[in-house]
């Protein structure tokens, strides 16, 4: 068996959802050594040490840092730079630097600003996560045959990057490589404007003073609740990204918008051949996902159906209450 | 055991996924009568009938309801006045006639310019359905635990109403009235502008010709592949609900242009903290989704996350096919 962690020594400054994940994949995948711990956050810190994720706790990135020859930066884009500012005067020499962030051309530039010319930078980004935040969401197969985009430049020290890639195949996730320009642009649609638009939907539809909120909620699975998903994610972490990758962000926006004009124009004139057309082509993208694992074939995401056996309908049904209907029992 | 289903004889016109749920909950929840279905499309109606969806299959609408005391329409809204068009003939005098459409206004209208007086038409609209269209599509419990809004007028009959809200308690539902211009306003911001702006940020990734589709494919789960989803939904089916319900559409549609023009000012001018407020604010949206059993409260929807033993790891990194990375095994 290869290995795919070739540290010793490694810490994790930022302990969310993906700090935490990464400490649970380090761990499951066999890395032995000492995992230190970095959060300004006293709760989330607190947290982290009550479910073990690492060996040592510090409230101090520099202090985090000192020793380690894997250094992993999950904090939020926006803090980047002044966590590398924290951690140079007590940097190893050689010592690896990498990070999680969603954006990448603004955190190479941060890292260029702050960190000493010993330490051995690179740019990562995993394409995985979930709605939910803080130590206690991790978990170790989060980035499973995920992508993990690692964003070289000129200066990218080739034997860092390779130690880097190799975690991240340890940890199950395919990489891809390309350049922080591309990387931003990129994800700009694939990610970034996604949750803008969720965000955004969901704050029209709260917002909405002639439906009451509640009338919103009630009849969610009419499609809405899929975009309250996306739209609970961190609003620190969402706030930097939009702040750091404006130029790629607004771009896609303009474009979305435009789309949107030629649908509203389409609807207030009756123009039924423009719909169908439209709805028809964005139907195979589905299938693509899908085809590319990147999403499961069941329907409605595999949400879990209701079910219920023969016996509780016929005696929930003799309680007759309507206000909690009895499911109906099912042969799936 | 209260019966749910006070009627004999079933007839359903449209053998998609709702009309093929239909006819799968009324076997679970114990129906024994015949079940006629109509279908224009012959490739739909053979296939209801290899899965032995009814009783019988026709693909005359009028043939299919002759006979039958309870009728439910489960076609495209648009589709709505030429199938009561073409029922009218042969409708039993008595007979209910109940539909599905996701707008009520228009199909209110539509029945009372094409069924006969003594036909009793009581519109409805489960809040249910999945991205998939036809009749293998259905399954038995997708209306458990799910509303089905019931929208009377002055002209329905209250027997009749009450016949149609029972059945939708035998599938396991909950029944909310409301007036079809209520509905058409709450639908348009929870579920019809959701479905318009899937389908419009699929187009737009799709068609973003700097960035190649399988980019986009592969890098969708960073939030994209959401909205793939509810952009493969039926084509037929979301062009007529456009169409049909305009006014509200355009309506909710506006609101949402109007707030997405803020949050591009604030990206733009970098405004972080009209950024964090708003994205704050729609994350509880979430947990009251959650809270009124509308989602689940997994994370991610509940997706399968990827699983693998320490064994097959070892194996398959011995291979060492970076391309197909083993994932990492974990206890989870």
């Amino acid at each position: 068996m290869v290995d795919r962690f070739r540290f010793q020594n490694v810490a994790i400054v930022g302990i969310g959802l993906i700090g935490s994940s990464i400490a649970l994949a380090l761990r499951a995948g066999g890395f032995k050594g000492p995992i230190a711990i970095g959060d300004r956050n006293g709760d989330a810190l607190r947290v982290a040490s009550e479910i073990g994720l690492g060996t040592s706790y510090h409230v101090s990135a520099a202090k985090a840092v000192a020793g380690a020859d894997m250094v992993i930066l999950a904090v939020p884009v926006g803090s980047m730079q002044a966590t590398g500012r924290a951690i140079a005067p007590s940097l190893q020499a050689d010592a690896i630097v990498t990070d999680v962030g969603s954006v990448k051309g603004s955190v190479i530039e941060a890292m260029a600003g702050s960190l000493p010319q010993s330490a051995r930078f690179v740019a990562g980004h995993p394409i995985a996560g979930s709605e939910q935040s803080g130590p206690r969401a991790g978990f170790a197969t989060l980035f499973a045959k995920r992508w993990c985009i690692i964003t070289p430049t000129p200066e990218t020290d080739q034997d860092a990057l390779d130690v880097v890639a190799d975690m991240w195949r340890g940890f199950g996730s395919h990489i891809e490589m390309m350049d922080a320009e591309r990387h931003d642009l990129v994800l700009s649609i694939t990610s970034h404007l996604p949750h803008l638009i969720a965000y955004n939907l969901v704050r029209t539809a709260s917002d909405m003073e002639s439906v009451a909120e509640s009338e919103v909620i009630k009849f969610s699975a009419g499609g809405f609740r899929d975009f309250t998903r996306l739209a609970a994610s961190d609003p620190t972490m969402w706030r930097d990204v939009f702040l750091n990758n404006r130029v790629a962000v607004l771009e896609s926006l303009g474009r979305f918008s435009e789309d949107l004009a030629i649908l509203q124009r389409a609807i207030r004139w009756g123009d039924g051949d423009t719909l169908y057309e439209i709805f028809e082509r964005t139907r195979t993208v589905r299938t693509d996902v899908v085809g590319a694992g990147q999403d499961t074939a069941a329907p409605d995401f595999g949400r879990p159906r209701e079910e219920s056996s023969g016996e509780e309908t016929a005696s929930e049904e003799a309680a007759e209450d309507d206000a909690e209907a009895a499911p109906v029992s099912a042969a799936r």
